[in-house]
């Protein structure tokens, strides 16, 4: 794409109504805009990397077996009666349709796929069933001032799992975690698996922890073994001793990213969802539901990778493959080659093609922060290019007809 | 995809709850599920179609230029009241948050977006600005009982235009009207461009009508030339004569499945945005807008194209490629590896593996829809196969070596 044709802009300052990382940072990049607190705009670029997050999750859902929906946003309240939470979820978005139809907008999807697997798998051959869907969801927060990490409005890959036993559930709980971890690992995030509340019917969730100075979450880590719990269910502090294998303990800051739950009978009680097993008996449905927030990971991965400059977009979620900088106007000709080719060797590359200085140009490329830059300067010499990959493991000079080595 | 594993299955009995054509095949079928009147669930085969047809228009809208984004249902009251929408739209879907902040939920987005392109194009360099989001709509429809055709909640393709003179806004309505026949060409449908109310600021807006008799839209067309509006405009009737040529008028039902609008400066005089000319004077911003949905689209190609049978998807909508029918266990493994080699060259199958007789796998493969059908039975020779397209344009046998030819 020509970044002289991008409707949206870099801006100078930083947003005054920004207090997050991300927000200032995917603001004055042009990513996103703020259309109130916790609601945003994805710009062109914002919404490039949100679609590459959501592919991530989406192909590693497919190789668990799992099938794709869509439910609606908008679902009755009977549902939510059903279940007891319509009270009971103080974040829950409510609204009254024609005729006094009430409504909630979905936080979380329990109350619609439970009644829509009962419909269709009902017997011991037709499960287990995996879903999935990746859509908006809305919670009525009190406060939404950390950016993209705590949204009104924002997007939600929610998986459900319905079983026929506990050893199944414990079976793909278990794949699901491997799958998370891989997930997060290509979106450039290393998260902990953090043990938190499993409310009445397990002993324990897991969450997906991101350990960050700007993290809303607290976490107890051990540095020796894996023992990592919220500090919502863990009274031990920095300097105490695990639990588990007596190393020390660390309280950190972290970011939830993700979270995996054993919902068991839950809600299968709550709509009386049984099905027939071999023997011809009714038996309840076992569950398990599992989310991860693709625009609080894009969140996440700004808070994590950035600099003085600007973002610094892990290869994988960067909204180009490269940037490619045009520095003096007598490489207009040889850049618009260079471009030509790339693209049609099926690179995604940015060009700066516009009548900015050189140093200009090379500021909002750091602050916008794609993974490989490719700078034509006046000191190029022919045939050649400059590199610099913007976390900076490497930089230097390569021979133009070897560039797409840099795309490996 | 092997039909054994799709959790979704088709139903003997047409839903009781359902009127219109669309909804009672696309439940029956299994691709969409109601969760309530005029909000469904869109099923794995459901959102296979749905996908499809918003990567029709997402191509023809990448090549009229036009930058993708995507803005949030919920909005804020403060931009309705600045264009007085908020208490003129009757269909607003209103509701209360945190702190007595009101907010409707996004039946239409000029509201955001005019204010969004206000602060990235200030001056005459920056216009033409073209953005479009493929997003879900809400409108608080006091009935709603048409399936896909007048949901409560829908998905929506708003593109927004915004240019510094008339005849730059001409142009591009223009171009848009192009690539709308294309995309409904391309979705098998055949719309009409017909005349409506153009508001206060042109004389007429343009729908794009499918005819058809389980249209809720009135119409009137001239059997001689492209003479054609929406009866909220026009008094005339069939047998009268058109005014544009004297040919034979008829009146019709039709499916809106489009429509384009030459906002002007409706919009832009609301939130006061002006543009720099060449000349360093400030003028107003002219604006076009232009909608389809996608969801509607897909309830307006099952109107048109079924028969007693079920569905009859047109190829580039069609949920796979091909549906595969193994009608004789003694088949089971040719099928099997045939589905290997369609799937190994990039082929989207179905294949129905599942253990149902011959009759019930053929009803099923007519009330899915899947525009071509592939039949290994009890009297296909080997090394080949029967076909047969669901449209009726052609069926037979052929070689399976030469099965591919039939993708073409």
């Amino acid at each position: 794409m020509l970044q002289s044709k991008l409707f949206s802009k870099t801006l100078r300052q930083a947003p005054k109504d920004e207090v997050s990382r991300n927000a200032v940072l995917l603001t004055r990049a042009g990513f996103i805009d703020k259309v109130m607190a916790g609601v945003y705009t994805y710009l062109p670029l914002g919404l490039k990397v949100l679609n590459k997050i959501k592919e991530i999750i989406r192909a590693e859902m497919n190789s668990l077996g799992a099938q794709e929906i869509l439910m609606p946003a908008l679902t009755p309240k009977e549902n939510w009666e059903q279940t007891g939470r319509w009270n009971e979820i103080d974040v829950l978005f409510k609204l009254e349709g024609a005729g006094g139809k009430e409504y909630a907008l979905g936080s979380t999807h329990e109350e619609i796929i439970t009644p829509l697997v009962k419909k269709f798998a009902s017997s011991h051959k037709d499960l287990p069933v995996y879903v999935y869907q990746i859509q908006d969801k809305y919670r009525n927060e009190p406060r939404a001032k950390s950016g993209l990490l705590r949204g009104r409005e924002f997007s939600m890959k929610d998986l459900y799992s319905f079983h026929k036993d506990e050893a199944d559930l414990e079976d793909y709980y278990d794949r699901v975690k491997k799958a998370y971890l891989n997930i997060f690992k290509k979106c450039g995030l290393r998260a902990e698996v953090v043990e938190a509340s499993g409310g009445v019917f397990s002993k324990f969730s897991h969450e997906f922890q991101v350990v960050t100075p700007y993290g809303e979450d607290n976490v107890v880590l051990c540095g020796s073994c894996d023992f990592a719990q919220n500090t919502e269910i863990c009274q031990l502090k920095t300097g105490e001793a695990c639990p588990k294998c007596s190393g020390q303990l660390k309280l950190e800051k972290a970011i939830e990213v993700g979270n995996i739950f054993k919902l068991k009978t839950k809600f299968s009680e709550a709509f009386d969802y049984k099905f027939t097993d071999e023997h011809g008996r009714l038996q309840p449905v076992l569950m398990g539901c599992y989310g991860i927030g693709p625009s609080r990971v894009m969140g996440a991965a700004v808070e994590v990778h950035n600099d003085d400059k600007g973002i610094i977009w892990p290869a994988a979620i960067s909204p180009f493959q490269a940037h490619l900088l045009v520095l003096d106007d007598k490489q207009t000709k040889s850049a618009a080659e260079l471009y030509r080719q790339l693209t049609a060797a099926g690179f995604d590359v940015l060009m700066d093609d516009r009548a900015e200085s050189a140093g200009v140009k090379l500021n909002d490329a750091d602050l916008l922060g794609v993974s490989l830059q490719l700078v034509l300067g006046g000191k190029t010499k022919t045939g050649e290019i400059e590199y610099k990959f913007r976390d900076g493991s490497s930089r230097g000079v390569i021979k133009l007809k070897k560039v797409s080595r840099l795309f490996e």
